[in-house]
Formats: structure tokens, sequence, C-alpha cells
């Protein structure tokens, strides 16, 4: 929990040194939110795999969207209901995806919908319309929802709803994920404070294409007149979707952002979406800690590049690179293959000026290779935490992309292939 | 050793036949070629590393080349040689890519050039300019060639010439491959025969993007007029590009045609385009068999696309997944998976209107699971040659794209995903 500074915009540094040290602590969720994570039977050994949020008071509402050709119901669903601006709640299944079901998606995700708010009607005492529940799904493809169990889950959420049951949300939101993923910062204004906490669910780093992400961030900032839509698709640009090989997403991909009002404070549009943007870059990161098979954290950044686009691009390329990442694996500082991915990234730039340094270690300049101290550089790639940094020389973009490395088999092959 | 008819143009199922029956015989090498496999010391243990080709009469030559930004030193030069259209030769070395090494890797790829004409002008008994020799190089990149052991590796293979070179200069050009690959087609003409066969390296199917493919055709035809290029880049174009993805490729790829006429026979331009189709036919599936880690051959087949491109595109992505090719390896009809990759292929069409089979057991139609038998839907992924069938619904076009499994931890966890 770290205060983030208002005031003059300062870019997302702010944000960021507040995500790293946020996600030592713990997380203070916003006020006058609830949760509740049960099982309804849709995972086997009774594991929690229904999630249901709710909001007190009615709360501004944001969401982003996989841009797959084949959408889960859910995704149209929530889309539709996320026209209103307004939501009172949020339920998620996890087991099933509810994609490629046919018509009968639309009819259990709408189902979802209206249970949960039937629900949350009763435990709110006011009536709260369908239409004001977001409704998500991860799971297997293909395969219909059991809906008696669903609505007996969303019944039984309903009732465990408490401002304890983030935790356990969380933890129902899984798939192959190891571990859950919350993340939470509190910005420290004269007038009080204000809480950004959220979950994510997502462990595909392999193919982050299509492993579900799922993301869900909650805050009791008054927003009034503040562009919500604007705020999470830049942050989700800078987090989320540098988790992601060209912008390619999943059937059931989702972020939402609710803002409740609860604290009685308007943080203004800047602070809130540095404060955001520090939620998510926490939870993307944490979903790349959790990469499937993953032994270590991947972070490379690209560094005068003549676009943004082209510095995205480049970043994305090399951190899914498998031949990068199986190096990064075997420790093998082969950085050949950091510049053939860049090669066919489509990014610009001229080859005789890219510098690649890993970690602390430069190991090229003007695209060829400089003397290094070969087991420092060893050592760099042997870190829980590896850093690639690469600078195309081509101008003053730059951008981060987030991965992991790429165990077993493959790496095998790959990784020793120097030596 | 197959026949191939000429006569009217029959699109590539006469050289798709002809590849398939081809491949189980022994390769006849085309007339009026030699070749030599010799170690340099480029690899351990005295593996085979350098591969000499020769041609007895100057051969009409034509390349395709990789479309990384960095390109390597020899990708450079061979570019430059082809410009005259004429090769009598081709050197090429494994164990290193002669790739970002700067200035020098242009003067060392010359040198080879250089070093094999003086070779073979001695063996052939008459003046041969560098400029018709290719030069092609695959291994570590950012790493100099030792061009002392170069030279003497070149020299020692001109003494080794021979007819019966063929399977060690295959040999010399494997890098991660666990064997050699190459494939014939005998032409038979009224007027007698002509050969058409060729060597390929590449074994990295996980990322065939970034392990370097090389090929080498050969052919005896007499090929006055053919617009050689033309009939390679379409022939590269329906098999070695279907085995990667959206065009990415090393930074060494290469494939190179030559026709040295010493048939005396001309077997017409369809004729021709369709035997090198079909040899390079052969030699794709053989990467695609030889992928690192595959325990199983996956061709994914996508009929009914818009158009070429997004039949093309949509074939290439199923085949590239990880979580389809995970799916294979467990021998898991998780056909959601397959949806979602061409959800995420930019393929145009509607999901309701998509069908899937797994070899003979078609899964879902209209975009919806049909009831299918599911144990033989897992024998279907059990073969060793998987073939994934989609039709998407929308148009006249088709596309094949050739692929393997993926094994091991990734699978661990993915494979089984569904139970």
């Amino acid at each position: 929990m770290v205060a983030v500074r208002t005031g003059q915009r300062q870019g997302p540094t702010a944000g960021e040194v507040a995500a790293e040290r946020a996600s030592g602590g713990e997380v203070r969720w916003p006020s006058g939110f609830l949760a509740a994570g049960v099982s309804a039977g849709l995972k086997k050994n009774g594991k929690l795999d229904l999630a249901l949020l709710a909001s007190r008071y009615p709360a501004r509402a944001a969401g982003v969207f996989t841009r797959n050709r084949v959408q889960a119901a859910p995704v149209v669903v929530t889309r539709e209901h996320l026209q209103g601006g307004v939501l009172r709640g949020l339920v998620c299944n996890s087991g099933r995806a509810n994609a490629c079901v046919g018509e009968r998606g639309i009819a259990d995700a709408r189902a979802m919908a209206e249970e949960a708010a039937a629900v949350l009607s009763r435990f709110l005492g006011e009536q709260v319309p369908p239409c004001q529940v977001a409704v998500a799904s991860t799971g297997v493809i293909g395969v219909p929802l059991p809906m008696e169990r669903v609505r007996e889950g969303i019944r039984r959420a309903g009732a465990d709803l408490s401002p304890e049951g983030f935790e356990a949300a969380a933890r129902a939101i899984m798939t192959t994920d190891t571990r859950p993923k919350v993340a939470g910062v509190t910005v420290a204004l004269p007038a009080g404070q204000v809480n950004v906490a959220g979950m994510a669910k997502g462990s595909g780093m392999i193919h982050p294409d299509m492993a579900t992400m799922l993301a869900f961030i909650l805050t009791d900032a008054r927003v009034e007149g503040a562009d919500l839509t604007g705020i999470l698709r830049r942050a989700v640009d800078d987090t989320f979707n540098m988790l992601t090989v060209d912008g390619d997403t999943s059937t059931n991909d989702m972020v939402v952002l609710m803002a409740n009002g609860a604290a009685g404070i308007d943080p203004g549009e800047d602070a809130l979406e540095r404060a955001v943007t520090a939620v998510c870059l926490d939870l993307a990161r944490q979903i790349a800690r959790d990469g499937e098979g993953a032994s270590r954290y991947l972070e490379v950044e690209v560094r005068g590049a003549a676009t943004r686009e082209d510095a995205r691009r480049a970043a994305r390329t090399v951190a899914s690179s498998s031949l990068v990442k199986t190096a990064v694996a075997g420790a093998d500082p082969n950085w050949g293959r950091i510049l053939a991915a860049l090669g066919y990234s489509g990014a610009s730039f001229d080859p005789g000026r890219v510098t690649v340094s890993l970690g602390p270690v430069e190991v090229a300049r003007g695209g060829v290779e400089v003397p290094f101290d070969e087991e420092r550089a060893r050592e760099a790639l042997r870190a829980a935490e590896v850093r690639i940094v690469v600078d195309l020389g081509a101008g003053p973009h730059a951008a981060r992309a987030f991965g992991c490395d790429l165990t077993e088999e493959y790496v095998r092959i790959n990784a020793s292939y120097r030596s």
C-alpha cells in the first residue's frame, strides 16, 4: 500500500514505482465494494470457481475486450451492459468459457446477469437491473455451462458477499494460474485517500493470445467527468497488452473498471490514470511471473525506436520469441537471437546501430558483439527477474514488454545450441 | 522416384502425389551435378559442417531469401551473385550463421565464394568466377567464421566432389536436425527423363521464423526461356512458406534452384514447376516431421476461405498455435482451441459457419460441437500424421500448413486442461 503523489502529470514512472512497492504489501480494497468466491461445482475437487463482486453504490464503469473474431457470449453481453456506463456488480465463473456453444451461450450469459441482479437486489435492498451486472467466463471452449449449478453458485455467493471476500473471488477466477493475483494502490490527497485495487487471472505466457486474461479493477474514487474508458484503454495498452503478441487475444479476454465514488474524493483524471495503470502493471507482471512452466520473469525494454508502435512491436516480439526465451532459461547470452527477433518484428531500424544489454551487461553495440564478461552475462540471465534492454538507435520512443522464459524439452535442444 | 506426367496443367495435385511417393524411394540426383560434405572443424566431434555443390555446366539459377530486416552476410552476397542468373556451384557451412558480425561478415562470405570458385575452376578445368558461386551459412549468430578452417574445408570438399556426395552434403548443412533431408522427382517425357532433386535443413517448427531454413534444389532440365524465379517463388509459397508464421524468417533463410540442362530436355515450364513444387513439398514435410521435440506431424487444411490469403493465414495460425499443438500432443479433441486460433488469424469468416474435423472425425459444424465419438477423435490425434481440416464456409479458397505437435512441460499444463 503506497501513496501516489498527485499534481502535475509525471508519466508512468510514478505509477510504476507505486506498483512495484504496492505488490509487496497487503491490498486495501476500495470502500463500498464487496466480494465472494464459492465452489459451484464447475471445477473438480470443490475448488472455488464462481466469483461475485458488488458495489453498494452505482459505479461508473468501463471495459476493454478481446479483439478475437470469435467472441465468447459473456464478452458480447458485458459489452452491451457497459453501454449504460454503470455497474452494480460482476459475476465470473471459471471452468467453462461459455464460448462456441451457439445461441445458448448468450442466453446463459444473460441468465447469469439476471440471477446475479436478483441476488444483488436482495442484498442491497434496491432494484438492480441485469444490465448493471457484468458477466465473465473462463475455461474450456465449446462446452455449455451447467446452468443449474451456476445459478445455485450465484445464490450462495450472494449470501457470502463481504468486504473480506476479494481473496476468495481472486481464487475463484483462476484456471491454470498457480496463485491468485491481486494488487492495490492508495492515492493520498489533501482531502483523504482513494483506493484502487484489482484482481486478475491468466497464466498462458507461452501463448498469451490464447490464455484468457481477465482483470477487474475497482476504485472508490469519485470520477465525475473523467473519461473512464480512455483511462482504462491507455492503462491496458501499456500493461496487459504488452503481455500479448500483436494484439492477439482469446475469445474471453476482458478488463473491467468500476468506480463507485465511495471515498467521496475526486483525485483528478491524471492521478486516477496513474493509479489504474500502476494496478494493471502490477497485475500484468504477476501474470508474466506465473507464466505456464516459467522459471524466470522476463522484461524487455526497447528504446530508441522511430515510433511508439515500433517500440511496442519490437519489445513484444523479443519477449515472445521462443528462442530468446529458451536462451534465458538456459542462461545463454546468445544475443544474436535478440537481433534476429528484432529483425522480424516489423520495426524500422538499422541493424548496424543496435545496442543490446542483458541486465547490466552490454553485449552488442553497433550491431556487433562487444567484449563482455560471459560469466556476468550468464548471471544476469540466471536472476529471477531478467531484464533485456535494446536501443534501436532510430528515434526517441520506448516500450516495455512482460514475459517469462521457456523451459524443458524445447530448451534441451535450444538452450545449449551454442555449446 | 516417380514419374510426373506432363501435359496440361493439373494444379498442385500431381506434384503432390509425386512428392508423397517420392519420399519413400531413393533420390536420383540430376546429371552433371557433384557434391561433397566434409568436416571443417566448425562443429564439435568432427561432424560434417561444410557442403560444396558443383555443376559441370553453367546452371541457370534463382533464389528466394529471408525477409528478416537483419540479413546474414551470405544472403546479401548470394542475392548479388544471383543477379547474373548463372551458378556453377554453392558452398554452405553450418555451425556459424555469419550474421551480425559487421563488415567482416560480407568479406568472409565473399572469401568463401572466392575459395570455392578457385576450387571449382581447378576441378572443372575452366575459369569459374566467384559471382557464379552461391554462399549459405547456418548456425550461431554474432560469432565470426574461423576463415582458415573454412578455406581449408572448401579445399578438401573440392577434392571430394563426386556424384555420390549429396548425402554427405545434406548432412553437412544440418544444425539441430535429427536427420538429413533429401527428396527427388523424375519427370518422364517422350524424349527421356528429367530429374529434380534437393536437400534441405531446418528443424525449428516451434518457432520456424527463427530456425534457419536452407534448401538447395537441383535439376538437369533444360530451361531456356522459363521464368525460374517465378517457378521457385510459387513453389516456395505453397510449401516452405507454409511452415512459417506470417512470413517471419530467420536471418539466413535461403532457397536456391539450379538448372544445368545436362539432361538435354526441356520439360516445359508447367511440368518443371510441378516437379520443383513436389520436391519442395516433400522437403517441407520432412522439416515439419523433424520439428524440434515433435512426436507427431501435423497438417492443417483450411477450405472455404474468402481469399487465398485468408486460407493461408488461417492454416498457418492453427498449425502454429501452441494450444492446438499441445492438444494434438495430448490427443485431446479440444476443438475450441482451433476455433479460437481461427478467430485471431485475421481471416474473415462467420464463426457460426465453421466446420472442424480431426482426421476423419467431424467435431464441430456451424461453429458448435456435433455429437462425436470421443475415442475415435482421440485416435485421429494419436496418429503419427495428424490432419486437421477446417471449412470456414466463407468462399472457395484453400491452403495447407505443415507443422508438428508441442510436447512436455507446456503440455503437462495444457494438454489435460479439459480433464
